[in-house]
């Protein structure tokens, strides 16, 4: 019989930082080899440093390539990159090996997902610094993940209590995203959210924007954006087929999202969605990465170098993560967005 | 033996609206009763009707003053100032009546409480539209409570779960917030926020001001209001002796309010503290006005006018503005503000 459950590979992170820990804490539940076959990339003797930091009762089985994992709880199916020297390895300490690593652990990973030798990806923090150091070209996986695949603009998705946000605008100040929200943008991003929803397997997609000013203007009395560009963008994806509606005051749509009203949401800058997520349940949620040729997850969390090695890093956000690309994987569609 | 439970009186908002139902269903639970001592101020016969709707089990007492109520749960110690023509009384209709009584129930309340005779105000929802066809000249509870009261300018703070949210700007659009976000206005805010809170009894005030960009602007990589104008502010208010903090991300800020690390956030604009308050728990989001000469809760929703009359209407907001109201009373000082 065919083993149904995903594989999915977890590069385990900046070996500096929390991710081997967390990567290791996950594994030992036994809950989630229940959902999916989870193959860690990363330095074998970090990781059983980790796993001796946490006092789990877990065995290692070293594999070269996901195939000839057992995929039994309580021993982790590993791909030793062997990439850390550990007599100058520290933790919390920004090193170039370890941001090099980090990216090697990413770089194959995306070998895997691309050549279908895994389902999924979920990945665990990586540092800025580290990276520098590293002389690694990216600054997140962000950038590393759009150049390694050749995606041009790849779209955060946010999912807390399945409620799911998009974001039209992120890292620019809050005057420089209010200029971005035309019309124009507006209707592409709708369309392209609408695609990755329906790349995660969802038949229904319906969404709701966010409005920009208090009670969404209120008909013009606190701002017009909602009028001269927001709701006309939206328009436009209506045309165009999408089952969106709009503007929703802000501080009722994701409530009405969480409540079940809408598959998704997109939020027109940063923090809006990003209070509504956060405030919804801090350490369950995921980023999940879409526009990419594979399904990718991600903890929004960094590497929490202060409280690295020192068994305090809890795993919620990890298992959640896996969780998630256990779930989309078996629905995912790797058609590209267009 | 004086009976230290507060005195609350709760006018009961415009009749046609959700405003009697939800504080007859308030009224009914024995816990309310065991806090304070509830008058509500309204028309006897539109709350004898609503007793009748919600089918509770409810007496009334009607009194002319606070002091001749008994505030025994089970009777509710009314003052009746018979100003609803029942023969043209509808549910969910804007009606100069309603409009014109319920401002009535709120000039009362607020007379008995500037003569001491109750210890706090709980108010309902009025009806903006209401109000102008009952020719009253005000357009909601905060313009009407500040004329009556010769106060400039309220202070409204939300709360729930023990998080304080204030406001540095409310309704205006962002893009005029974020032209409001001076340094000067910071500081007046912050000093305001903090005697807010000292009159409201807390001896902690530590507070903390929510970034504006996103992750505070990043040193000013995603715009430099936080260098420029907010932590200038910020620095002026701590030079004056408040205890306060920031910018810090605002999707941190209030997760970390939440979790106890500050008594009240300073919100920069209407949504970023709404969306806080009300992903943390939409219907226990109660707004307190600070800078009136006595204590006010009221709660954040509307007539409902549309489900109005029906007994479907949940109290939990009522009770959550009495019991806050009760709670804050005990500690209360009517000093001015400044």
């Amino acid at each position: 019989m065919t083993d149904k459950r995903p594989l999915i590979a977890i590069p385990m992170g900046d070996p500096a930082g929390i991710g081997p820990e967390i990567t290791a804490k996950a594994l030992a539940k036994k809950e989630i080899y229940e959902i999916c076959r989870p193959v860690v990339v990363g330095d074998v003797q970090v990781f059983q440093k980790a796993i001796g930091i946490i006092g789990a009762n877990i065995n290692i089985n070293l594999i070269s390539n996901p195939a000839e994992g057992a995929y039994d709880f309580q021993t982790v199916d590993f791909i030793d990159l062997d990439n850390i020297q550990m007599e100058e390895f520290e933790y919390g300490q920004v090193q170039a090996q370890c941001g090099k690593a980090s990216y090697e652990y990413v770089n194959l990973s995306v070998e895997l997902a691309n050549k279908g030798e895994v389902d999924a990806i979920a990945t665990t923090p990586i540092n800025k610094e580290s990276l520098r150091a590293g002389l690694v070209p990216f600054i997140g996986h962000t950038e590393m993940l759009g150049e390694l695949t050749n995606t041009d603009e790849p779209l955060t998705m946010f999912e807390v209590q399945n409620m799911r946000i998009f974001f039209l605008t992120r890292h620019v100040s809050l005057k420089e995203a209010i200029s971005q929200m035309t019309k124009e943008r507006v209707h592409e991003y709708l369309l392209m959210c609408d695609k990755a929803l329906k790349r995660l397997g969802l038949n229904s997609r319906k969404m709701a924007v966010a409005g920009l000013n208090p009670h969404s203007g209120e008909n013009g009395l606190f701002g017009s954006e909602e009028i001269d560009e927001i709701e006309p963008g939206i328009k436009l994806a209506q045309e165009d087929g999408v089952n969106v509606t709009g503007t929703v005051p802000a501080d009722s749509v994701f409530f009405q999202a969480l409540s079940g009203k809408y598959d998704a949401v997109l939020s027109l800058y940063h923090d809006q969605g990003h209070i509504a997520a956060k405030m919804t349940d801090f350490h369950r949620t995921i980023s999940i990465t879409n526009g990419l040729p594979f399904l990718r997850t991600s903890v929004d969390h960094g590497t929490a170098f202060d409280i690295a090695g020192k068994n305090i890093a809890e795993s919620i956000s990890m298992e959640e993560c896996i969780k998630l690309a256990a779930q989309y994987a078996p629905k995912f569609t790797n058609n590209t967005m267009d």
